[in-house]
């Protein structure tokens, strides 16, 4: 099998941790796709992904799978060890639900940000809407508050065990710093999560 | 069990079709939340989904689940009957991706559109980028285009069989036509898709 991506970008960075919380990096042969020179907009890698972006995964059938969250579904089904994305239909739903509320209240906020309110990729930004990349900012601290919330009251973002929304948070947070989205100050709760995550192996502890 | 909604709304009517297509109706109590009264945004209704929208499912020890995909997760895997969001690694990848470009594609671009280059819910919209909204309706008739393409050589959104997928975009093109966004004439392969989906009883037929 293999990963098409660009090691460091931040949607990479979610497979990447999913794959090493499996114990499942070796099964793969990472194929590196030049963003910054636009390759994933060629003919070739639109054919894997009409929607041109990395990271993609290619199964040994030829199948192609874009977009994290249907990526680290199939990882965490095809490997052993550690669940990701839950086994029974409740912790199903609360951690889809939970990975949802990190994806689209941190992680994308924060990519629309970075794509519309600055350079971005330079000049592979097509189109930049500069307002709607500032609310987009807004939006991003308030999921960062959101989230000091819930996890006041439980250790990982979906409750009790870590989970693929703790993976979208954490790397939407270091797309944060990237971006240069500050964390609020008074964010304890999301700022100890963080330090505990941040010494799990996978994600560079 | 409860189901929070407003019938006729369209995410709502997502997951009213997954219930359908599982037999499991009526397992459920349907709460009626006042939304063009703004009835989702007092308190008792942000303690549930703090994102302010329906539908909300609630479990019978009290828990809460947002997002029609969440939802989705959760009548799938504790109700028998047909697979909505797969079995397999493979499957379930796959129709987890062909659901994403249907939400993003065609569902969530119509909403965007509808929310913010139309007078959406009126007094209800605090925040429009009407240039955004036209942008997303372009992305719209792209998502359209692109599901055409991919009905062309396969009978559902997601391959063989019947799924979440179809349930999302076959939504999504409803929205559309109440946001008024025609459907180009030049696209045989999901109107033939979309009349067949139209005699499944859960979806009216
Ligand atoms: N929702 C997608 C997002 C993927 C994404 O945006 N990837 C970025 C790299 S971090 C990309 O490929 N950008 C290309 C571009 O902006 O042209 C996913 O989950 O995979
Ligand atoms: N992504 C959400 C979308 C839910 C949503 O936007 N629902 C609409 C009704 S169709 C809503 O509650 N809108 C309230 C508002 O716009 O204030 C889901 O899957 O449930």
């Amino acid at each position: 099998m293999k990963i098409y991506d660009f090691e460091g970008f931040p949607n990479p960075a979610r497979v990447r941790i999913a794959l090493a919380e499996k114990g499942a990096t070796d099964k793969m042969q990472f194929v590196h796709v030049d963003v910054l020179k636009g390759e994933h907009r060629l003919p070739g890698f639109l054919a894997m992904n009409p929607n041109a972006t990395v990271p993609v995964l290619e199964l040994g059938d030829g199948t192609t799978i874009s977009e994290c969250t249907a990526i680290t579904e199939y990882i965490d089904h095809a490997f052993d060890g550690i669940s990701l994305t839950g086994t029974t239909a409740k912790d199903r739903a609360v951690i889809h639900m939970m990975q949802c509320r990190a994806e689209q209240g941190v992680m994308d906020a924060v990519g629309t940000y970075f794509h519309h309110a600055t350079p971005g990729l330079g000049a592979l930004e097509l189109y930049q809407n500069k307002e709607w990349g500032l609310k987009q900012r807004e939006r991003a601290i308030a999921g960062m508050r959101y989230f000091d919330s819930v996890l006041a009251t439980q250790p990982f973002a979906a409750g009790q065990h870590f989970s693929v929304a703790d993976i979208t948070l954490f790397v939407g947070l270091n797309f944060a710093d990237f971006a240069k989205i500050e964390l609020p100050a008074d964010l304890p709760h999301l700022k100890a999560w963080r330090a505990r995550m941040a010494q799990r192996p996978s994600m560079g502890g």
